[in-house]
């Protein structure tokens, strides 16, 4: 029994800091970073692959929508056109940063709202698959389960990796609550140590209306932004593996 | 006695457009393509690698400052590991977008006030050297013959391309008249053309003040943000040919 | 029976030229001047400020969404504070420049898809007619008759001024026909001016279904963004005034 | 014997949090508000006039390059125009969002680059004070003492201050030390405060080179963008109290 861990790193912009990647770098083994279209510029990038080469962690590009002082949140109802050849422009820049870092790119996993709207528009979803395909086949692409944007993957050929969010609440269906839930960011390590336990173990998560669900897991993802971030991680990564469950990169696994 | 001749395309931007790009495609050898930092944007980036390759036109990157309302034309004191990393990011971005139409690049031109302060200081010329080494050696770095952005691609071990400018008048150091002069742009398509094939077969041009000067030529710069380029560029084409001068790729020459 | 006529201008941005400003203002009565979010940069707003006041054309802010390379038409979730606050911002910024210039602001016309939502979503309606009402209660507010924006700027006690669309088809509830739909946009000249007529003195137009709807109309918008639209413009003016309309200023009329 | 203190706020932007606003506005008696360009957003800026509001402190321009990547710490050739339109459009954005708090603006300080390029070259002085005068000629200009700044001001007929920095090191000339020298930033809070006290006392500080050097000190600069800004700008402020100095508004004083 093995899993992932990811987090989003590399979210400084120009003077701004952001996250705790150093802390979070200790704890992950799949570093998906920003491209500079939400957030990261290109010294940050440089920096961040830099930093995840020293940590053995694999590395990834974290493409999203053009808005910066919306920090990718914000839905956008941008053409499948636009998409395929912005998320295309954004892997190519890291992609490239990476190989003069000696570092080849793993996977890719879409930022904020566009991985909202990508896991159910189907129509984004493919775009998003059509770009990875066309600029390299080998990369796995990171969807929540059972998502359009898993399956357009899969459609495309690719290999996917099915993403759980442990601190995250989930809806009944199996999409994330919006952040503008109340609760919908769970805080407390504990639980999501033990909610990260039996998504590995069990494949199920206990929905906002209090219902178990299904859902396959191949990665968790771990937030970096908050404060304590560096600590919750250490401890989901000390908790799985007291569990029994082996941390590893997804490419031992899929 | 061969040429090549490259022009500066892919500078429109989203809902904007600007140039000549179907009618200079026709003349020239060499595409410099914008890469979304003063011009261009993906989608803009990948119709014009699109466009270069049915014209059969090589593919290079054309780098510039983040100076999207300067057009990338203002100076600006950026440190050479800026440059370095934002240089590695757009080519990278290029390669990436030109990879997926079946396009390998074949060389790299900075842009604007990036290219005029790296022929002049020997840090920003190392740097851009560095990231292109440091990406792909085997890319052909363009520069004024006699530059420090010349210099840096021979000491990187890169192939680098001299670049003369048939419509823009020169300084007696061999360095462009600043655009903000009068008669620094020459719109007389005679005079562009006879300039060119000068260039071309005596290595010389006629300075501001009268003097002749010498200077190398591997590639002439057509402009394409003017109205009658596309006419201007099929005259110096045509008027090359006509003193006898081939007009091919760099990839043949260099 | 009298009307407004007004068009989008201002929309170039940095090196690139968008518009025939100069025809358009020969004809209009109310220009909308870009702020710098979607089009426009303070250079082009000072410009098209004082070219408005050449031909005694009044000025109007037209704020967009922070949107570049999409000009503003693509749909974002932006929060009702956040709409608020940037087009106050853009609203203050083009009033300042214009004051400058010595021109009040007369009114405030959302773009694109800022506009489309605030028509249809009271919040940011409300979010909208709060920015303009804080700032300067004497400014009108533009939007579609029967719309939640009008509704939003009658509530906050703000006048209106319905606006309509000759040169755009209407679905049978009064909305406009998506630009992505063929036939959205009306070509021809005389179907454009006998459409703006009947406007005015009926307040009924045909909708894309066949039926006929009516509106009210203080305002019709000319498009100065197409290679004739001088032309068109002029046309819409002399077919009003040869139908004993006379075009004249808001601030006569509401 | 009284001076002012002043500190750059309000250059969070989007999701990235900067700087101490709230422990800093308990010091100081002029904001120095950030505008977008540099740093800022319109939402950032709502809420860090409302905060100068409920501390009594007066709210002044922050206008810098557009440059958000580099902070506006980067020299650039802007010309004088596009200066004029650019600082004018900031101003504006601000002065509008003020007015809908109730605060009148009180001044205009430029930021980073553009501060340090007006300093020394006339022509960008000179077009930061036209902005300021035909926009608000009650406005005060903040500037080095004896700088282009200051004397463009004052043939502009604007009211002037003249800044000091207590914690950055001065060259024997009156200008400040390069950034990136070593020791240009003092952060030895018991140098600061005696420097502080020393400059408004006697009107000097030493130099570089050991040389003691003149200065004329309306308005002191506290930096709040360093961990224990906080900290510092109370002790500067308890310092200058202590040694029977009043601590107040511009105003009051010029």
């Amino acid at each position: 029994m093995q899993i992932d861990l990811n987090s989003d790193l590399g979210e400084s912009f120009g003077a701004w800091r952001m996250g705790q990647d150093e802390a979070l770098m200790a704890s992950i083994t799949s570093a998906n970073v920003a491209c500079g279209f939400h957030a990261g510029d290109p010294s940050v990038m440089r920096r961040t692959v830099a930093l995840a080469k020293r940590h053995g962690v694999a590395v990834g590009a974290h493409p999203g929508f053009p808005d910066l002082v919306g920090f990718g949140r914000r839905e956008m109802q941008a053409s499948p056109e636009e998409v395929e050849d912005f998320v295309l422009y954004q892997v190519s820049a890291l992609a490239g940063i990476a190989s003069t870092e000696g570092m080849p790119l793993q996977h890719v996993k879409a930022h904020g709202a566009l991985y909202n709207q990508a896991c159910r528009d189907r129509k984004l979803a493919d775009a998003i698959a059509r770009a990875i395909t066309a600029f390299n086949p080998g990369l796995i692409l990171f969807g929540l389960p059972g998502s359009e944007l898993l399956e357009a993957g899969q459609r495309a050929g690719l290999r996917v990796a099915a993403e759980v969010f442990a601190d995250r609440a989930y809806e009944p269906d199996g999409s994330l609550a919006s952040r503008r839930k109340p609760g919908s960011v769970i805080h407390d390590a504990r639980s999501v140590v033990e909610r990260a336990v039996r998504m590995v173990r069990e494949g199920r998560v206990v929905a906002t209306n209090g219902s178990t669900i299904s859902l396959t897991a191949h990665t968790i993802c771990l937030h970096g932004d908050t404060p304590g971030s560096g600590d919750l991680s250490r401890q989901v990564r000390t908790g799985l593996e007291a569990a029994g469950i082996r941390v590893a990169p997804l490419t031992t696994t899929l």
